[in-house]
């Protein structure tokens, strides 16, 4: 890499002639500066969507349906040009009429493969932050003139009651607190709804050895970072205190102990009606908010997948999902059948052999499995890790260049992860085969990243499990799943029996429209249809392809209602344009959505 | 500014005559490196002290007696180097026998005018930051393993009971905090000891419209900065919940609503045995520490000052220190006389003013008024705010840029402050004298940060307070005192009676070494004499010219007694040099301490 005056000048020809096209309205002139095989992902600057066109075709019917709207203008190069293997890329800001933006392009031959588009922030509404953060005190003294508490307190007593609220936040985890963090410095009113007792309490209730699978560096919460002393892998308690710190720090209005109940919108008046039940004056009052915008902030993962299997109720044992597991305490000499293979059921299945019990899983189908240091750093270490830290690569940055690969182009940059690990960890995996563990790398050898856009889930990141089932502390059955139950044994589809206590369903989670159709209605729940997934046609992830997320921190089919979630990196970086998004609504800004997707799949 | 090669060489030419001299132990060779004019000033490398050596005998001196013991080596550029008018200086990085080092030169005609050498960490115990930060889990599942929830309740069941903490540290405010986060992340055991009900209530319990008077940028904490979102001066509660939360993130030791009554150092035993009161089961207890150093982090300042003015025993009305002062609530319509002229008289006064007293402010002398954004522009600006911020500065390395400038330098650069000030808020200054306000800009037209580090005291940042005394809605009468006080009323010396419900001394605050006195004994807290100042002849502050604060974050004539305060800026900096001294002392480093002061001024 490094830029050389060559580099330097094909970005800036590209830059001056995109910049050129886009003035004169000459759509043909603008996707004349794209290659045959050619990105461009827009984040909510000319689409008002988060979308990736793909194609020059794409590209011209997308600029023609909105780029008379966008006014783009002012490119300007930001940083120095650099190459590798003939492909040249650089960074470059602009604004619109009523936005400041960020853009990235990789150019092959003069041509543009990829182009990212972002929004930084709204031309007329910055964020409070930095220069525009507030005064804190008014240096003039008037009379009665409340204090910071008082005026907190004041608008405490006000948001949900006397004032509505513009956005509430069903959900007050991870991703609803990035989300309101952003939706505060810009000045939206909007209440997080949480059923827990404290913020928090999403990590702490879980069970009692669990440690976040991701390292710090990749964890961030937006404005506040963790401190150089955090762990590099997060217990659940601390991760909860922080985000309860978090919550009270960023003075958001969070509204814990609070359940919501149902949430119908209501077409003419453009608003939610929500309910939500809390404990005031020792009994349960039912309350009603009335906000303008729904987020469904509800976790990374839908409702709980429960199988119904043939004689679950002459069970005479405990049978529960992994989501309701307590942990392993109390299980001590009991035998205990895992359904499942993926992240919970190896964490479960550990946490039970810690604490004495007689522990069997039942793998259905093929796992990757990935060590947790082979993990950070083959996968994350080049944007998310002390050294990318020390190399002053912040969060953002790196966040950015995330998205600056198109998901279309993530397999072939992650394409050979397998062959990879499969060097690096030999042993190890020759070892787990052994047991009859049934691996897989990604279906196309693509590892965890794209298993995790694609599906969600399907593996499990190392922490100790493994080497359990290896050396025989964990029984493993492979290849079969549990074909019926009888009361005190399971009886497995190869005909098996297995005497058991205890089964614990880690089955897995459905979509996030599920909670759509519990807290709405069904009918809206299929009109927004399947979340998450890029319709890769890989398994858990059906075509046709959609090049983005579906209904991830976007418009959906559903006015008002948006879906919120993501690991800590995905819900820090997005919760951004979603914010933003949401900012421009409340401000009455002209925000022209350009192709919300057909739904293709309910769930 | 900006480097070119000749600077670079003068640079690299002294630093590599610089080793070679050191190398071979030949003081006089360095002492030939220096100036005629010249200072060096070393924070715990060369003198296990914090120390300005002025002049090239002293420095010959302090190499006599130290230099054998350090073996500094590896001296390495750091950055490049600037020019300013004739003044070439740069930044270095060397090595002890048991120290990481930093240092900081300035070069005129090629010698040294002054030279900066500060301890980063030691060699064999970093800090458990960074590429040292803990790992929080273990990869390999282990039976009954203590999970970090687990681990922290024993451990904090454990210290101060059956295990004794190595350190003490008397007041949980800013300080405390901060010297308390150092020595965590050095695992140096220590409990903090509080007397109010919660962390951050040495704020809250202030009066109601305190607002911190320097800006954002300067008050940062070691480890996690404010957010960008962080009002430019903090609300007292803002701040308040702010160190709640730091002291619960950063895992401190901290025993809130706990009382130090006593305080005793065995010599024999070479530790202290602290006596502690709190309330346990319903009930008063006492309860011994013996920790092997006691760190008095008790304020920025000592005890009241309360002057004994002849008749105050008659007074009908309400008379109180001004820390004893509630706030202004409850005060409407009452005759309120406030004693004094400085930051809390100023703040106090506003604050009766705008909840309906009638007050009047007595000046006894001058008094040094800078208007708060002229204050963070010219007196901060350049280091602390967000311009800096944004260029790249750190607050680490600005603490350090600040720091390498000698307190005997310090006046010249600040020189010329009161005209800057006099010409910039020229029609301010004039309104405000003719209130009869009685102006300094420091003796020698230093301005605010010398008189801060010279008397802690003696100015108001205003906010507003000023403008109320312009308008006549305060009172004032200058160049008097109170001669005596009636049931009633007070007479002033110019014979003057002012009728009187309310009287407010604001009188100020005696040096930390009270606090030795009231807790330990007279005669350590005379051993110790006084802290703060630098012995600069002026108002406050006697000679003879020490060169560094006195008793501040370094040894005292007293073993195992430190003080340890200052603002926010300065508690932040030096927690860092006192940890490192206390760290190695409890590693058993050999710690040979050059110059002790002698102690001229009892307080």
């Amino acid at each position: 890499m490094g830029s050389t005056q060559r580099e330097a000048r094909a970005l800036t020809e590209w830059l001056a002639a995109f910049e050129t096209a886009l003035g004169n309205n000459d759509v043909d002139a603008v996707s004349a500066l794209f290659a045959d095989d050619c990105y461009w992902r827009d984040l909510v600057v000319f689409t008002w969507n988060i979308k990736t066109l793909e194609g020059r075709d794409s590209i011209r019917d997308m600029l023609g349906a909105m780029l008379g709207n966008v006014r783009p203008h002012d490119f300007t190069i930001d940083g120095e040009a650099t190459e590798l293997e003939g492909v040249v890329e650089g960074w470059f800001t602009f604004n619109t009429g009523v936005a400041h933006a960020q853009g990235h392009v990789r150019l092959i031959n003069g041509k543009a493969w990829t182009l990212l588009t972002a929004i930084t922030d709204l031309v007329d509404h910055p964020e409070a932050t930095g220069h525009h953060r507030p005064l804190g005190t008014v240096h003039r003294i008037e009379p009665e003139r409340p204090n910071w508490l008082e005026r907190q307190k004041e608008h405490q007593a006000r948001l949900g009651h006397s004032e509505q609220p513009y956005c509430v936040i069903v959900g007050g985890g991870q991703a609803g607190i990035a989300l309101a963090a952003r939706l505060k410095q810009l000045d939206v009113p909007t209440l997080v709804v949480e059923r827990n007792e404290r913020a928090g309490d999403s990590w702490r209730n879980r069970y009692r050895s669990l440690c976040l699978h991701d390292p710090v560096w990749y964890d961030h919460l937006p404005y506040i970072r963790f401190p150089e002393n955090w762990p590099v892998f997060t217990p659940k308690d601390k991760m909860g205190d922080w985000l309860e710190m978090y919550t009270k720090v960023m003075e958001l209005d969070y509204w814990s102990a609070t359940e919501c109940k149902s949430a119908q919108y209501d077409e003419t008046r453009e608003e939610w009606r929500v309910d939500v039940e809390f404990t005031g004056d020792g009994e349960r009052q039912t309350h009603t908010l009335r906000p303008k915008h729904l987020i469904m902030a509800t976790g990374a993962l839908g409702m709980p997948n429960v199988p119904e299997i043939p004689g679950a109720s002459d069970f005479n044992g405990t049978l529960h999902h992994s989501s309701e597991h307590p942990g392993g305490q109390g299980y001590a000499g009991k035998r205990c059948i895992v359904l499942g293979a993926n992240n919970s059921a190896h964490d479960i299945a550990a946490d039970l052999w810690a604490n004495g019990a007689d522990v069997t899983m039942i793998q259905r189908s093929s796992t990757h499995v990935v060590k947790s240091d082979s993990f950070c750093e083959l996968s994350l270490g080049a944007l998310y890790s002390q050294e990318a830290t020390e190399n002053g690569l912040d969060v953002d940055q790196a966040d950015m260049l995330f998205a600056s690969t198109p998901y279309a182009v993530l397999p072939q940059m992650a394409g050979g992860m397998g062959a990879l690990l499969r060097e690096r960890d030999a042993d190890f995996y020759e070892r787990l085969e052994q047991t009859g563990f049934v691996l897989d790398f990604g279906g196309d050898d693509t590892g965890l990243l794209m298993k995790a856009l694609r599906r969600g889930g399907g593996y499990y990141i190392d922490v100790g499990a493994s080497e359990l089932l290896i050396e025989g502390k964990i029984g493993l059955r492979s290849r079969v799943s549990i074909d019926h139950i009888k009361s005190d044994s399971v009886v497995l589809t190869d005909g098996e029996e297995l005497p058991a206590d205890v089964i614990i369903l880690a089955t897995g989670y459905g979509s996030m429209n599920n909670f759509a159709a519990e807290l709405i209605s069904q009918e809206v729940a299929d009109r927004v249809g399947k979340c998450w997934g890029l319709g890769s046609d890989t398994p858990k992830d059906p075509g046709p392809w959609e090049g983005e997320l579906r209904n991830m921190w976007k418009p959906t089919q559903q006015p008002g209602l948006w879906f919120h979630s993501g690991n800590l990196h995905l819900s820090r970086h997005y919760s951004r344009y979603l914010a933003l998004q949401l900012k421009a609504r409340m401000e009455g800004i002209d925000t022209p959505v350009y192709g919300i997707p057909e739904v293709h799949h309910l769930e």
